[in-house]
């Protein structure tokens, strides 16, 4: 069940992440002012900017993945400055994600999970799930939709939930 | 599996939401402005204010649980205006939640769930879960404290997650 939870729900957020991203470049042409302006965005003096917005929400997604499966995730640079490479790197981490299988979490709800942070404390997986990752992965999510939603960027609620597979 | 993935933990983003709240109010006390002015503050023109945030994270937060449940919701008017009106609405949120137990939701993953918006087309519970309540709820939350970290109250990760029941 925590892949059902996870991985296409994840995969889905960093779809749609990629589509506002889209739609600020447009914006950014048409009210003539370098999308590098966003790109370098924050809400507040002391926040992290967009594209470390981007980052962070790319590492929340490979680390769940990996750390619950015990696959070694890849290891990413931090280098992205522009549109295109940040729209790689989420890209990059939805072909990572798309590898697993439900099979690879079997039993992870209880697997003993850490960081190199947590000085050999550890959650279990379902704990690190619903506590860690999962909120984790909005927050970083909806501050960069808030950061653009802030300079005036025509993002609403229908772009960060994307389509919902209605049924008759 | 789907109460264990969603109930626990939104009661814990509720609390943490009053957290929030309450450094909001210490803040606005020592920069002497009133809070009224955090309650009605907003991201941009035409978004909602703060208040409203709070009313549709509970409203998620309610909805979920009663419509996964095929329980009744409470009817709730949206008429908070001061602080500890706001306050209370989370904490009627949290008591309503704490009404529900595991085997509630039994046989809710397949579900079909409708809102009087969708006339007549449906999710499954499981997709209602993850494509709508959860991404929802971190939407709101989100966007109230993006409102406070943007006004410059000292919000930050550890506030918005919590405590983490970290084992040795």
């Amino acid at each position: 069940m925590i892949y059902e939870m996870t991985i296409p729900q994840f995969t889905k957020m960093l779809h749609n992440f990629n589509k506002f991203l889209d739609k600020a470049q447009v914006n950014a042409t048409e009210r003539k002012f370098e999308m590098d302006v966003l790109l370098n965005a924050r809400l507040a003096p002391d926040q992290f900017n967009f594209i470390r917005q981007v980052q962070l929400a790319s590492d929340t997604a490979k680390y769940f993945a990996s750390r619950l499966t015990g696959k070694e995730a890849p290891a990413w640079e931090d280098n992205e400055k522009t549109f295109e490479e940040v729209k790689t790197r989420i890209q990059k981490t939805i072909n990572y994600l798309e590898t697993f299988k439900p099979e690879d979490f079997k039993g992870s709800e209880t697997k003993h999970i850490t960081t190199p942070r947590w000085e050999g404390k550890y959650l279990t997986g379902l704990e690190y799930t619903n506590e860690h990752a999962i909120p984790n992965l909005y927050f970083h999510i909806m501050t960069a939709y808030s950061i653009l939603r802030h300079n005036g960027v025509p993002v609403g609620k229908k772009d960060y939930l994307g389509e919902m597979p209605y049924k008759k």
